[in-house]
């Protein structure tokens, strides 16, 4: 199936000529072999590429018609021509970009969508069937915009960035270049910002501000950054973003930080370059975290942390301290049972603990 | 209001005629009401019906206007006419379904949709207003898609399937037949999927795979479903999905699972039939849950589990377990009480416990 | 960049302006300075106005090039023309609001976008590009659909409202007056019902209700809020509601209640007026919150509170037992060595605790 979304060239390339293209790779086998595509060991045909990871996965090589694979030295792999390679996972993944580059569609802009007349557009740039392009956004070259996208008044996206169906960028976001928006991701909304009024009710703080999506970014299906409500809300070069996270104004994110998927981000927040947010875990407002610190799954951060610390629960502890804490929480109630023994035979305290 | 959104036919359906389509139930009271709609107990009038779960609901039908009730056997509801069922939620379900069928909108491709030259779809399709659908897209008999749904390269949607406003079909995905989009829900986005290169920076693994959806599936408003890095993301038949749920590349999903609300899966795990996620919970990557395993609001599984399991928490403990723990969590504070009294009394130990 | 996405007045406001129309400061210097923006303390220009907080923020005053700041009393701000204000942070969002006001899209329905035949908008209306406004639609004076705004058949909006690009409202809808829907919200998805079948699976329970959301709520970008069963999900006035936030069917908010960030509340919740959730936080199907009632970050209630609870964790503890008990857990390793301790030196028990 996956022949089908990115198809293959037709004539493919030599097993020499990937190993080529790796800068340098060990054959075992035919180095003529002609590979066409990537596959798993369970789907793959004699003309397909597969990746063993290490001994245990080749023992699926019995079956498999893979035509080829791509292998750590030392892990048997019987006769089938084979890549040998120090990383196999990454050689793997080059390969799959060479053999199955994303379709592109055709430059211009579709009858369908609509641009605003004093939008820049590279002559590059492709703009697929509904989307919108507001009034003074601009387009860098190659940039491609799938169905649906939505880019509003006065945003600047830089070149090669690709913004799949449905994306929302809303107005005055600056995007760099190679930014990847999954499809449905959220640039821009109003911070989350009230004064109480004279009667006590909430009323809304203007959000002034605008998105920064440094060079390299990639942000998940779903996912919502909102725009600053004075300056930038600063996505960091490389920051990779998973689905349905949420990042509230003014949040500065490092280079090449990474937050997995549901997690967030309160306004105001720090996070260092490299932090690492495990899924489903916070941050909150203000806070900030230094360079490399990680967050386990679930892990609610509320305090600033050292650079390199690894932090684990809520309110998050020191990861070894979380993990001794979760321990003997998984055996409270026999904690109790012993304590009370103690109690009974000493005659010190009662059932009741008072 | 209800009856704005979903109609009911102008003449409605006989108390007897009810009983008939339910299969047969006992009628108490005039069998020839006609009953035009189903509703609440407080709004109702005396051409709809209303339900009654048990004895204590029965109160409320003192001042309610409702013509008729459906009810369990034994529950006095007084004169009002009344339709005995063993599962009275359940067939108030499918009267309602019947005397309140979606409005289908018209057949055929709305002037201002865009569906690309080469799609195939059934002659009984509907395209709503601003839907996109790609090239090569197939779509079976009776689906509809609403306003705003975009619809992708390559795409095959089965038949009487419904796709609510602004749902976001990324390329390549396969749909069954009866499959519902709630609006908004963005299936086949990139997996989440990184190696580093040569100078520790983030280098994108291409994401190869696609989603399949079975029949019968149901996936919430906003929910992401990732494709797979190589082959498919697979979602079972009847497999139902809340909103703001996220699930990572090359998951697999058994029949008829539930993931509730804001809910994640990470990548490559495998959920067996019938697993039941509650709201806010999540699954960790390559995590295998047996069939049946129950996991509890916020839970959190990072080791697979046995079939029937029941856990919470996180790391997640069986459910027993955990509720055990949890009680003497919440007197974590009379329990160092208590055991500072006892190193007091007997001078082992002191305060700070070293 | 903000003067980029809402652009000031030409001339300005003099600080004695503002002042009048804050209903009467103190001016410290010269108050017949024009101001023509608001700006932060480090990137602000001579004609800008900048905040300060309290005297630990004057400090940044030194290097900084703004023309006057508001503070508040007592505050020593060097020579700098300063507005006094016994609240600044309101008054200096008030001052925003006046110099920096949303650039209001032209009246009317742009080319581009599809408005049903039988709609009703007010003739101050605006609608975008590629929106979609569905049949028996109507829509009140001066509200806004950003591009790519969808609203579906039979749903009112009042005056005044604000949908941002990509929001999506399902038929049915009522939207009150000043309604701000921020981008990709979702408003009125079918609530997440079923029925087990003769054969055990899942049948779809018919969502026939709407959605209402009364005058002055704010929905979140990527926010998702369910039709009722039967009757209406309730959002009260002036509920603002964050990210990415799950709120299922038949839901009941009070007014003036704020749910933070990815919070969600389960089928059938009330939530009390000024009830407030922190981000993460979630409330279970049918649970009532008493007025007022904060729930902490994380936080997951099961059962009912009184008004003006404060509750953290899960299942939900009232504050301050919460906050023990997390004290204690983060010291339950010691907790489980000075037992084994009084166990070793008492001869009561033993390693394994049977």
């Amino acid at each position: 199936m996956a022949s089908k979304n990115y198809p293959s060239p037709g004539r493919g390339v030599t097993l020499a000529g990937l190993a080529r293209r790796l800068g340098g790779r060990r054959i075992e086998g035919d180095e003529n072999l002609r590979i066409v595509g990537v596959a798993t060991l369970e789907a793959g045909g004699p003309s397909q590429l597969g990746f063993v990871r290490g001994q245990p996965q080749a023992a699926a090589l019995a079956t498999s018609k893979l035509g080829a694979v791509i292998a750590p030295e030392g892990v048997a792999c019987g006769a089938r021509p084979v890549l040998r390679s120090a990383n196999p996972s990454r050689d793997f993944a080059r390969i799959s970009a060479l053999l199955h580059p994303r379709p592109r569609p055709p430059t211009g802009v579709h009858p369908r969508a609509f641009v605003a007349e004093d939008a820049e557009l590279d002559a590059t740039v492709s703009v697929g069937p509904l989307c919108s392009v507001g009034a003074g956004a601009r387009i860098g070259p190659r940039s491609v915009l799938h169905a649906g996208a939505t880019v509003a008044d006065d945003v600047v996206i830089g070149a090669d960035c690709l913004l799949h169906i449905g994306v929302l960028v809303c107005s005055g976001t600056r995007i760099g270049d190679r930014v990847i928006l999954q499809p449905g991701c959220i640039i821009g909304g109003d911070g989350f910002g009230y004064e109480f009024d004279e009667q006590g009710r909430h009323e809304k703080v203007p959000q002034l501000g605008h998105v920064v999506l440094e060079d390299d970014v990639e942000v998940g299906a779903g996912a919502a950054i909102d725009r600053a409500r004075l300056g930038a809300t600063q996505i960091g070069r490389g920051v990779k973003i998973d689905n349905l996270v949420d990042i509230g104004h003014n949040v500065v994110i490092g280079e090449d930080a990474v937050l997995i998927a549901q997690s967030g981000v309160a306004g105001g927040a720090k996070l260092g370059a490299r932090a690492f947010l495990m899924a489903q875990s916070g941050v909150g407002g203000q806070v900030e975290l230094g360079d490399g610190t990680f967050v386990g799954a679930r892990g609610g951060v509320i305090e600033d942390t050292a650079p390199g610390s690894r932090v684990w629960g809520f309110p998050a502890l020191p990861e070894r301290a979380w993990h001794r804490s979760q321990a003997v929480f998984a055996r409270l109630a026999e904690l109790l049972r012993r304590l009370r023994r103690l109690e009974r035979h000493t005659g010190i305290g009662d059932e009741d603990g008072k």
